[in-house]
């Protein structure tokens, strides 16, 4: 099942709306198969195993990170797929929560006479699914928040000088965690800013991550980097209802996806746009910045994994902060995130939290 | 030369004005004698290990992390009693600065026909003996600045409520750093809002650390706890020229030690102090806090160990910063520091920098 895990985290990123599975058969104790969800979600895991397992997956152990779906999508069940092949036994690391499945594909192969056993290595699986669960569960795609400041917390000088606060090793992992997200997210305070591409670069990677920009007014530079690449890699605009007409036709004529979402208070409604976004298929957003938009991710709980980069550099109190006013007054009222990891990379530091909800 | 030095480290915060040193003795393979630098400096390393060889030490090869004394201190010098030992080879991790030492002991070593060579292990042990040296070679104590902040660098919310950001495992931990100090300073704000004792807590230690208070008008309650315990744990106020004399009585008068100190455009003159501090004797600082006395020490580069604790919670924009206003406008001007280590403790994430000078 390790080895499933391991395969099925190949995919993610580029498997949205599906979710990035993984599946190894065995025989006598030899593998046969593996087989991982194909870049763009099809075809599944479990049939290009069983391809590669050819009649020797007959009668053999198969270990799946995700129930085998059960209905006809754009491809064959899988379920089907496994009674059809003869295997003996599927052990299945967590079931899927999608309504068109939840059980049935269990419920199938156990029909079929085939032995199945559940729950094995359940919380990493999970874990590794949580964008897909999330999308399925509630609507949303989990979000990963990325910070990378120095010692004391600032994204920049007094000035707006940020680049570069961490060094390279640092900023290339970031480009791997891109990666490994369906869409990198950021304001349009960032995007003025910065005129970034938020494309991932010197990775080899096949598909480039969607690029979300928040920008309630639009108000975006039609001859910056994003615009000058919306034909190229996909750039979708959240705007406000009263964003001015000519802006949205004019970034609809250049190739960007534009979805107009709520507000609350003067500014985009998180959630909404959360769900909006989970309506697209977008299973694992990572959100760079800027301080406003962390602040509205942090303030609607919205936030299920936090990334911090520090710097052994320090900035002092007139620095700008990476993360805006939350209103909290009370330590006990401010969100609490469990230490997944921490680790140097290069020069500076990684640590990585998670967002236990209960 | 390694064990050397481990023996050397458990003096660290109780051998001041002393150096912390490591002495070991072996004999035909087996380790005859161990000493390290007794509480409040003497009996120094060498004389305790060669005591424990007795006899075994002649002829034998000792490992001592500094360079042996030459000269009539309170003690007489270490390099003499080496020689009458009879001991065939010393081998000395890094040379002693002070102008009283300096070569002479490795001379008077050499001269005595005993084989000595030098700079094993130096860079650790010019690490570990970094309070020492630095008060020898500049007049002052090394400074460790410690802060515990939310994952994005505040250390309250705007109401001031701080406790508890980081858990109890580095709450410990930072005891435990303490013990291996001097002297735990903090700014006469931190003293008056949190009315600490910044006593070393069940660590079971023999000596306390001092405790240092900057406080320019001496502006600090005569109630809190600090002045409750100055009889018992020292207690160094620095205070500026022109503070009430009543104010200076009355604390002398409950047993503290006053330091009048320069100042520097209405603050307390950073300089000055840390040099008062070393003329004290004073090797190691740790500072402790607030932002200001934070801001002061970084802007004069005094800080030589900087150690982060992290915690999962988010304070946001609002919060108090660690540390003040620097006056910092480009990058390649803010302080820089190289990462030493990082490590979970608890739920926190410790990470620890160091200053490097060129």
């Amino acid at each position: 099942m390790a080895l499933a895990l391991s395969l099925g985290r190949r995919g993610l990123g580029n498997t949205w709306p599906n979710p990035a599975v993984g599946c190894v058969i065995v025989k006598e104790g030899r593998i046969v198969g593996r087989g991982w969800t194909a870049p763009s979600g099809r075809p599944h895991a479990e049939p290009q195993a069983l391809a590669q397992a050819g009649e020797a997956a007959r009668g053999a152990d198969v270990y799946v990170t995700l129930e085998p779906c059960s209905h006809w999508g754009k491809t064959p069940p899988c379920a089907q797929a496994l009674i059809d092949a003869g295997v003996a036994r599927v052990v299945v690391a967590t079931g899927d929560s999608d309504e068109r499945v939840s059980g049935r594909g269990l419920e199938m192969l156990r029909a079929a006479g085939i032995q199945v056993d559940t729950g094995v290595c359940e919380a990493e699986a999970r874990e590794d699914l949580k964008g897909f669960l999330s999308k399925v569960e509630m609507g949303r795609p989990m979000i990963t928040l990325k910070m990378a400041n120095s010692f004391d917390g600032r994204i920049a000088t007094a000035t707006g000088e940020s680049q570069w606060i961490t060094q390279s090793p640092a900023r290339r992992l970031v480009h791997a965690m891109r990666a490994n997200h369906d869409a990198v997210m950021v304001g349009g305070g960032t995007a003025r800013a910065d005129d970034p591409s938020l494309t991932v670069r010197d990775m080899g990677v096949r598909q480039q991550p969607a690029r979300i920009v928040l920008s309630r007014q639009l108000d975006l530079p039609l001859s910056g980097k994003l615009a000058q690449t919306a034909g190229e890699v996909p750039l979708i605009l959240c705007h406000g209802q009263n964003a001015p007409d000519a802006l949205v036709q004019a970034w609809e004529g250049i190739g960007a996806q534009l979805v107009a979402c709520g507000t609350r208070a003067g500014h985009l409604d998180m959630v909404d746009v959360l769900q909006q976004l989970g309506a697209l298929g977008l299973t694992r957003v990572f959100s760079e910045g800027g301080s406003a938009v962390a602040a509205s991710l942090l303030q609607a709980d919205l936030v299920d994994h936090l990334i911090g980069f520090s710097a052994g550099v320090v900035i002092g109190a007139e620095g700008l902060p990476g993360i805006g006013a939350l209103g909290v007054s009370q330590l006990a009222r401010a969100p609490r995130f469990e230490l997944m990891d921490t680790q140097a990379v290069g020069p500076d530091v990684m640590h990585r939290w998670r967002r236990v909800r209960t």
